[in-house]
């Protein structure tokens, strides 16, 4: 993020392309497009400042931050409210693990418009029911009758209208069916009003995603979450023109791994001396959440003699 | 925390003590209590985890991580709904840091008996108007009245009864006033209600600190936050009988830096295989949010044909 | 209501019983008990004011208050958020409709333990699948499986604790099935910790509804729902000893009527001087809120040169 | 409303003019406007379902809705929500009553952007502090200093972009100022941005509105709340170029004496048959909150065999 002003909480926003015109341009885009993960205000303001393009609101992320585990326990409405945070704090397009659509094809489009109207840039949805539990936890995944899934898709399509990227995402491979089923579902989902496809694995490699992709062909763009098959070079997705990586849940393990390892410390020394060059300064803070804008505006909108 | 199952999510609640008889034990204690900051139910869970046996559900990291100034931009509501994600996530009592109340004395007690409700242990009130600035930005800080004030804290201490921990914090000393002030206001503010008084500084060394501790005797336990001073070692702070030293807002700063470095590394390195080892695996995520207890819930609760 | 103060706002809330103490024993009383539907605070407090001895927080008519339909619509949190708007306007017990869990039984007992967080009395669950559609609408009211359902209220029991009333409510006889298979799941549910069990029925006379009653012979306590069947006298249900009376509407009701009368005589006369005489004062509406206790909290606890 | 879909909680917002645009058509327009109170989703399409062009979402209002005093006892993401559920429910303009804005300017600024991102037309801000208390309940009500209150109006407009409605309020008359200040308040509101003038008396007579808006000479347009002054005929409004009437909150106190009427009346008779005709009937309902659009999207979107 390169502007002056990194947090206009106040300000009119006057944006150029609307979020869901960046985020297609970039899933579109001949370049490979990578989406970080963010799963609060500032998780998210960090992840932009760093040069990411595009955001991702994660699912597991979100619902860990809040306590929750990532079986639909936290609300869609505890979800939206947290998207709009950090919509608020940023400047990127964000495209929001939307789960299972929390419901029907009436709750997945009932959340499609309150995210869109919060300044989302899009939605995915994957293939399960309601209540999902996380991808990588657990054998019991059984996918959403395909009809029904796609008549959610064909819902949020027509609910929020062209203006909003819609990704549907399979669990075909990590339900234990092979490509074809994928490849079908994928189909399905393209001619239901999909905008791009994610296809998901949790294998330690990317075999069956780069087969999946070479078979597909680009019928739409292809969205991967290499989290289990992390080795393999990203070279390999271009090579078969994967449109978009989805780093989908480090920034929160990096704040994990910092916390703890600073909670010890300060637990065993008593103190806080040693980690104070460790961790980041107020003045890094104040710059992320835009204190530099409140001190202006304080200038500009109170009276003098109180100033 | 020590427990089999450290995120009883669904589990009855029969603690042996009450949030804030575990409180009031820990800030009367002989020894000096560390109270360890946190923002959303993650960060709590990993402070517990830590060792600490308290937590400072700190006004500044909770407006952060929702991306708001530290300036009553949330509304009172979304920092009691966070607070209960943090009590939520965690057994160890939680005090919360209440600004200046949200208001008057009606917005004040409203507040703290809904913090009581959500299960938080205690509230800290400084004495400023609404809507505060953090106190280490900028340079207006004034008091708020006295006896306006006071009235704030009775209405409080009559409202939760005296089974929820009120701390009254002065900024007298950040507000340029000497230690008279301060110590006439601690005496007002014991005389209100109030079970500890929290003296802040915003100097790099403790010395105005220290001073009021000795000056003040113990009529009621005192608590810092020692964030400015950092570099004091906690020895001084035992020898004048200090009660409590909050560790204000480092969780959040230290999930911030880690956050920032591998946000970095990822954006120029376009791969996770090299931080992999830096971060926090999903399986100490999963503990720390305590998926074991729902793997087990399913087996009992769900038909054995599905499981 | 008969307390001096009744909108305690900010008053310690020292209940001689708990709210699911006094539910339970309204329940299990001999005499027939009336449960008033509310769907705010403020119908609430009328409904208390009317002499009703508990009050019902009909899914219904909270979904319509908020603009929702009742098919799930409104999320957990936000259910939860209006009845604790109910709890804190009156000082009777709150049955709550908690629709059929909100998901499974993981979603079911987080959502009893919030709603007994903030003060209700009870949940009531329903055998069917998420999300649902009100029992009065439509054609597909598809069961469900009782031993998941019967899971779902264990779920709720064990994490309740038994000082949170649950009633289990059958849609069997709604779905079409018979009188022995509402029979089947009463007994199931009644073993599966549940304190009452509600009968539904949507036809216009009481008939199945007392063949019920007669068959299971107050196996545990009987609620009833007569939306349909209201020309029914109250003394058929106090021969076959049913325990409870659900009015589940008609608060919500009399307000469309009261309202769409006068805004259509406001509109067509564009003159409220009219219709003064027909609605309610500001006074009863200050006396319904507690603005006396506010008065009288702002002499006590606000400096006299301002007050 | 004359749609055939009353209540497109699925469908494409596609509206012909934006929300601020039909409001400031109405509030600029030679006829004298109507906006009706409302103060949740169901009153709101009940207001409009009579003919109301504009809805006022009254401060008073959905706080009692709430249980809440007029005392900014409630937070305002709890207004915001109340107003989203409004603006869903409808298609008519509202103008949202933001009291005093809920803190300085850069609270009414956060809390003005995001009634406007909700869809809100508009927001009246009065020249009162933090917090605020009903301006028929007691007797202290001092103003807001001039120039700080032109400060919250200033950086309101400059936030939400001349593409929203913003009202500014002098309670001069009822602080017990005279004419001259109201003038000189309403004159420096008028250069602070603001787009209309709403000046509020509690006498029983019209006569210091008239008065104000002869000298006032439609400077800017003039709105009048006449609670107490009823009886005055609107022709009176007419006469002096008046340019909006809001009836402040008589569709609540319609809902409460609906409310109360019938909820003795139950109580009593301990039967519903009685009132069966005096209140909505359930299809009333539906066709508020559009039951006939989920019918049709289910045959839409759901497959066929389970519809």
């Amino acid at each position: 993020m390169n502007k002056a002003m990194p947090f206009p909480i106040g300000a009119e926003a006057v944006p150029v392309a609307s979020p869901s015109t960046s985020l297609r341009e970039l899933i579109l885009s001949k370049d490979l497009t990578f989406l970080m993960e963010a799963h609060d205000g500032l998780s998210a303001a960090i992840a932009e400042r760093a040069g990411f393009k595009g955001l991702w609101a994660s699912g597991l992320s979100i619902s860990s931050a809040l306590g929750y585990r990532d079986a639909n326990e936290a609300s869609w409405t505890q979800v939206v409210d947290v998207v709009e945070r950090m919509v608020d704090s940023t400047n990127v397009p964000i495209l929001v693990d939307g789960d299972s659509g929390f419901g029907n094809f009436n709750n997945a489009r009932l959340v499609a418009r309150k995210l869109k109207q919060r300044g989302a840039a899009g939605i995915c949805l994957e293939d399960k029911a309601f209540p999902k539990l996380n991808s990588f936890v657990g054998d019991r995944h059984p996918l959403a009758d395909i009809y029904e899934f796609s008549g959610r898709l064909k819902a949020v399509r027509d609910t929020t209208g062209p203006a909003f990227v819609l990704v549907a995402r399979t669990e075909a491979l990590i339900a234990g069916y092979g490509l074809d089923v994928a490849l079908d579902r994928a189909e399905a989902f393209a001619n239901s009003g999909a905008d791009a496809v994610l296809i998901h694995s949790r294998k330690s490699v990317a075999d069956e995603i780069l087969d999946f992709a070479k078979k597909w062909n680009n019928r739409l763009p292809v969205v991967i979450v290499p989290t289990k098959y992390y080795k393999t070079p990203v070279s390999a997705y271009r090579e078969v023109g994967i449109s978009t990586v989805i780093w989908a849940n480090h920034a929160l393990r990096a704040a994990i791994a910092g916390m703890r390892d600073i909670c010890g410390r300060i637990r065993s020394e008593e103190s806080v001396a040693g980690i104070e060059e460790r961790v980041a300064d107020l003045e890094e803070l104040f710059r992320l959440i835009g204190y530099d804008e409140l001190e202006q505006a304080e200038k500009q909108y109170l009276p003098k003699q109180t100033a």
